[in-house]
């Protein structure tokens, strides 16, 4: 299998990139493509290698870098050769089975729509997440893409994650939920409403309205939102938990009887750490583009890089893609496959 | 100070109203005033009373209940003697100084409208709360009573919530933000778009958008959201909330030694539970309502319903409402004041 990594994507690039691509490349036996300035990369790949046999990585040299204060738009026509660009030239050539980047979200979308387009019927692309929950995983979309949506939007949010929990999670017949403000039929905002009486009518494997507790009780294996509200659900989540644990060292250490207590419970929180930890989870595919496209966290480290690729690889192996491509056409009518096109 | 409080509102009712009854009444020296069934009421509150000068608790029939189940509609016009509308009938006719209920929030909203109605120039009434981070509290608004909202709705939680923090956690010019899925300028959904415009040519001291991250770390006082959005971010607190102290739970008694050390930290954990606590943090007001109402959490035990009084009783002693009238009139044309009561 091949790989491309963006090379210049993360907060401290290329270093994580660099390090966890031959990680990734050792581990997997995968072929490994950097994309980035070459002049940076290769020197800092050179360190990493202990042989020239030791793991399949190459470097594509780009030009061009996204930078953070970059707006989308601009970054992909203005800088045409950026190592996002790049890196989805390579899977749109069939040159490489999938794409991984640790940098904007935005900039990853308008290039991976310019590059790649979208799968024939999807209106909108979802950027895509595994979370945990008492019962194991359950898949969140969309959190970040599309920040205003249309019932139609989250209707295909619901049949894309339903293809991603049955290739990535093995559920065969997942339970599709609405995210909403109470469990009730009714409850929500005009979108969650609109979007419910809709994927009522589906084929899908529709249970109605949860809330975040019954999201995290691991009630449906697929969740769907607005980009939105699901960033606001995942950010919440991830703060509350670092606001909890950074509470609980504070408080272990005001005491020694305490301080003590909190050296025996370390290999406990060892554990709930590794559960709720993003360098875990890895990445984030956008669903929809007509490629495999991965977005990680723009804070990754190599082991998250690395965790990224995985997702990526398997994302390939199972052919999500195909098996998209073939859910959309079972679910949607001919001329809704057409209309989206012309959006 | 006389405080009417619904007897028949949380999910246990009426035990723990009853007993939060005598408690704020013992610990306030205020007169409560219950409303509900007067059969079920009465033998409660004498178990409770230790003698006939223990607690200044007085007892108003009302005949119907609001039901779990209810539409608010339904339940304010057909169950016109409800719990609910009797107490705020008090309020309105100056017999009390504020309404507490721990019931649906949906029936207490409409009641409200119904009897209070609302204060002149207020559009929507907006569910606030208040909620620790790392530099104390801060104010959110609205978590539930608007799912669908405008900007010129969130430009006046903005009013109001300032009022709201100035009076009750004593900033003078407390900074405003728009909760949002980035902190940058231009990020965000549409609805967060246009009321920042609106709330950046407000005399308000808007600071632009934070996300959850930011909200934890307490860099705004007051934060201003559409009614779906800040009831998800509450309702994701909560259960990641309780899902990290499950698993911590659960780690922890995994082994012997890390079960001593759960032990030790014991007091550290119920310093933090403290701080998280539904039962400390107490009830939320309705505000924008012509008379002070606040909704506590339906799972309030006896403690949680004395903090809901307290809150009330702040409220009250506070002035909040002359504060909030004079805040709209300083920053409303007399238009979009007269305007709102047409709504």
């Amino acid at each position: 299998m091949r790989i491309v990594l963006d090379g210049m994507g993360s907060d401290k690039f290329p270093d994580p990139e660099v390090e966890g691509a031959v990680i990734a490349a050792r581990e997997f036996g995968d072929d490994i493509i950097l994309t980035g300035d070459e002049a940076r990369l290769r020197p800092l790949l050179e360190t990493h290698l202990k042989s020239a046999t030791d793991a399949k990585v190459e470097i594509v040299h780009a030009k061009d870098v996204v930078e953070m204060g970059d707006k989308p738009a601009f970054a992909s026509r203005q800088k045409s050769e950026n190592s996002m660009a790049v890196g989805l030239q390579w899977v749109k050539d069939g040159k490489a089975d999938a794409f991984v980047t640790m940098g904007n979200t935005g900039a990853a979308l308008t290039n991976g729509l310019f590059i790649l387009k979208r799968i024939r019927g999807v209106k909108r692309p979802a950027l895509t997440v595994l979370l945990p929950t008492r019962k194991g995983r359950a898949v969140l979309l969309d959190i970040g893409a599309n920040a205003d949506c249309k019932p139609e939007y989250l209707l295909q949010f619901g049949i894309m994650g339903s293809v991603y929990a049955r290739k990535v999670l093995g559920i065969e017949n997942p339970r599709v939920a609405t995210l909403s403000n109470g469990e009730e039929e009714g409850k929500g905002n005009t979108l969650v409403k609109e979007s419910a009486a809709l994927l009522k009518k589906s084929k899908l494997n529709y249970i109605g309205n949860v809330e975040s507790k019954e999201f995290f009780a691991g009630e449906a294996e697929v969740v769907v939102t607005d980009g939105f509200t699901g960033n606001i659900f995942l950010k919440t989540s991830e703060s509350v938990a670092s606001f909890m644990s950074d509470s609980i060292r504070e408080n272990i250490v005001k005491s020694p009887l305490t301080t003590l207590g909190g050296l025996l419970v370390r290999p406990a929180f060892a554990a709930i750490r590794k559960q709720m930890d993003p360098t875990e989870v890895g990445g984030a595919p956008l669903l929809g583009l007509d490629g495999i496209a991965i977005v990680g966290h723009g804070r990754s480290n190599a082991r998250a890089v690395r965790s990224a690729i995985n997702v990526a690889r398997i994302a390939a192996k199972e052919k999500l893609l195909d098996a998209i491509r073939a859910e959309l056409a079972a679910q949607l009518s001919e001329a809704e496959l057409a209309e989206a096109g012309n959006e």
